[in-house]
């Protein structure tokens, strides 16, 4: 039953149970981390085949030294392997290094130095920009918001994607927001995928500013849990139908495909972005190394093969994010005092307490030997206003791990509102 | 004998050989290309094994899972195998990605957002901020500057490095003035390597900006073509010596050790400046791929390896830059109207042609099928004041054809200066 109907005597008593479980966590010496979104060494044993020599040598499709300077936006092969996940034509695609974060981080960064194409100057010289972030979400967006100036506005990430009424209501009426962070599938940290309407609603939304853009994370684009996944609706396209196709610069990676560290990169947008951001490449880099696009070439072949890599993935995850949601149940369900998401794919579980009770069980999780993402990370600024959102990474622990850290985490939960709900 | 001392009958029995020639090569249909500082096939073979899996497995030193995510700075084994190439110890380097030129942009652009340590903010909020370019320099260099809107102030590059009373003088009054381009050993394209005491003028001149950096692109640190190369006077010892520690930022890379597109970057420099780019690489970036320094790692395993590494691709190099020399000695000296270097490091050698010549030789070299780097190139806004200097090189194409281009480029040189001296 929920606690909210308990008697202070009943209370008082699960109390005392809750606190005499928690010291039987805090005596064992744990040590367990569920903060990291990092895949497992056995995740990453599936694509053990790219540390070899590529098969097909060192030339590529068109003759090019892969061993050698060039190749800016990247070889031919590797963007026509990118860009069905993408799902753009790949003229559309500029390849990048090993990192999107920093694809997004320089794109953001150009405009800041130089503006974007349909704009008017380089943003850094305006007096305020702001950006729209859909909360919870990512805090690599949100940091390099925070390191530019950036003045981020929260908007409330609902089950269908971002509160669509509030964002339409900023954007057209405040030129000062010229971008909107999304990561539209399977998002860090709801496991959210946006619903058609809501990228139909963000493709077609009037905005103040001309140069609007919308930072396109699809970072799980193929990383579904279950054989069925989520299908997201093409922001491209449907940016190009309203008449806006310089709206969306779509990010992806093969980091959590391939190798974390190792993986590659890519952007996907209109001409004139793709034009804009090669002409700013040229200056800034020899180009990404094109041996590691050979090795991936040839290791996937198509999306096919990516999907069938992906399902090799989803075997290990599965159990690992199972197990979290079903302590979750067994400890918290019809409680009342914590919801979580029941994620269909992505990398993270997102777990709700109740109001302010957050960063205290992030605290005693954190004293019984478990840690975990600090509460307030996956707002803007690190402040969640309710402070009850936990981000839960259960990726790269041994299931036997996750277990054990996740009674540790819901005792605290409990915990944390028995003592809410007594004072 | 010296054109100028020609009759003007002789001159124009000369001009007429000279056409006879140029027009025989015109027959000749010739397709050459002497633009790119580029390795050759065979060079590259020489690090054949770089493709092959890391022999060490995935595993750093330190136990670092070199397929994850992480290690933003570097390993700590491909540091240690770089620092006594930077000349510094492990702590100070910091490892990149693939490209130097990247490490030196992204540099200058924190800069431009956010400014240096010991500085007042970012450059870019700036009225004016200024550069020196020793010239003749380097084209990507200048390039980053012309894209930011830094005005460059061209200083003249002598035999022994930049005219240091011009320097001296600019930066002591000028506090708009930055920054300074330098390839301190075997200048793109010269050849030069500054002489002690450059190095020294440069550590301890006073400087109107308190935030004066010295980008110093060590792009050729131990890319001798003969056995006894050139040394170069460490810039950050004496830097710090001169209390002025913050001022030396230096680059390099393996790009010309290993792999062209595939080797590793880095940046050493006071432990203020490491500090303030990590902190800026944590929001841009996961970290560069771990994979490539391992395998570099096992391939050079330090210092003497890389030098032995080096005494095969001069092997391959020195007779190219030999055959360039000989040709220009054979068709061009004693004549009046060409200086060439004869570097002893480096990827270029650099031709002075009469005033006002360069543009014509590099015009009628292109008629002939001899591609070569545009005039002006190698100057601030593509601009030679003088019109005389010429980059050539000699790297990339065998040679046969590197002695065929360098004919067809002495003849236009003869041909150009005949067409002046009798004007």
């Amino acid at each position: 039953m929920e606690l909210q109907s308990l008697s202070g005597v009943a209370l008082a008593e699960l109390g005392r149970e809750l606190e005499a479980r928690y010291a039987g966590f805090k005596g064992r010496g744990l040590k367990l981390d569920m903060t990291r979104g990092k895949p497992s060494a056995q995740q990453l044993d599936l694509a053990d085949a790219l540390l070899d020599r590529p098969p097909q040598g060192f030339l590529a499709s068109d003759g090019t030294d892969a061993r050698n300077y060039g190749g800016l936006d990247g070889l031919p092969e590797m963007k026509a392997l990118l860009a069905p996940l993408l799902e753009v034509a790949p003229a559309h695609v500029i390849i990048g290094g090993n990192s999107s974060l920093q694809l997004m981080h320089d794109t953001l960064v150009r405009a800041w130095t130089h503006g974007v194409p349909g704009g008017q100057g380089p943003w850094g010289k305006l007096a305020k920009v702001k950006f729209l972030c859909p909360s919870p979400g990512y805090d690599r967006h949100f940091a390099i918001c925070e390191h530019l100036g950036i003045e981020m506005i929260n908007v409330e990430l609902r089950d269908d994607g971002p509160d669509m009424d509030h964002v339409e209501e900023l954007v057209r009426s405040d030129a000062a927001i010229k971008g909107m962070w999304c990561v539209p599938k399977y998002s860090n940290p709801t496991g959210t995928t946006y619903a058609d309407g809501v990228v139909d609603r963000l493709a077609n939304m009037p905005t103040a500013a001309a140069d609007f853009r919308l930072f396109w994370d699809n970072a799980y684009a193929v990383h579904d849990l279950y054989p069925e996944g989520d299908r997201l609706k093409d922001v491209v396209a449907a940016c190009a139908r309203a008449g806006y196709e310089n709206r969306p610069l779509v990010f992806a990676s093969t980091s959590k495909i391939s190798l974390a560290g190792a993986g590659v990169a890519a952007l996907a947008s209109s001409p004139a972005n793709v034009a804009d951001a090669k002409r700013h490449l040229g200056l800034q880099t020899i180009g990404p190394d094109k041996l590691n696009q050979l090795r991936h070439v040839a290791f996937y072949k198509d999306l096919a093969g990516i999907r069938a890599h992906m399902l090799r993935h989803a075997e290990i995850l599965r159990p690992k994010f199972e197990a979290v949601t079903q302590i979750f149940e067994a400890e918290l369900g019809g409680k009342g005092i914590a919801s979580w998401t029941k994620p269909r794919g992505g990398y993270f579980v997102s777990l709700d307490t109740l109001n302010g009770c957050a960063s205290q069980v992030v605290s005693l999780a954190s004293e019984a030997g478990v840690k975990l993402t600090a509460a307030g990370a996956t707002f803007p600024y690190g402040k969640d206003p309710r402070d009850r959102n936990i981000r839960v990474a259960p990726s790269l622990p041994p299931l036997d791990q996750i277990r054990v850290a996740m009674e540790v985490v819901a005792v605290c939960v409990a915990l944390a509102s028995v003592r809410k709900l007594s004072a």
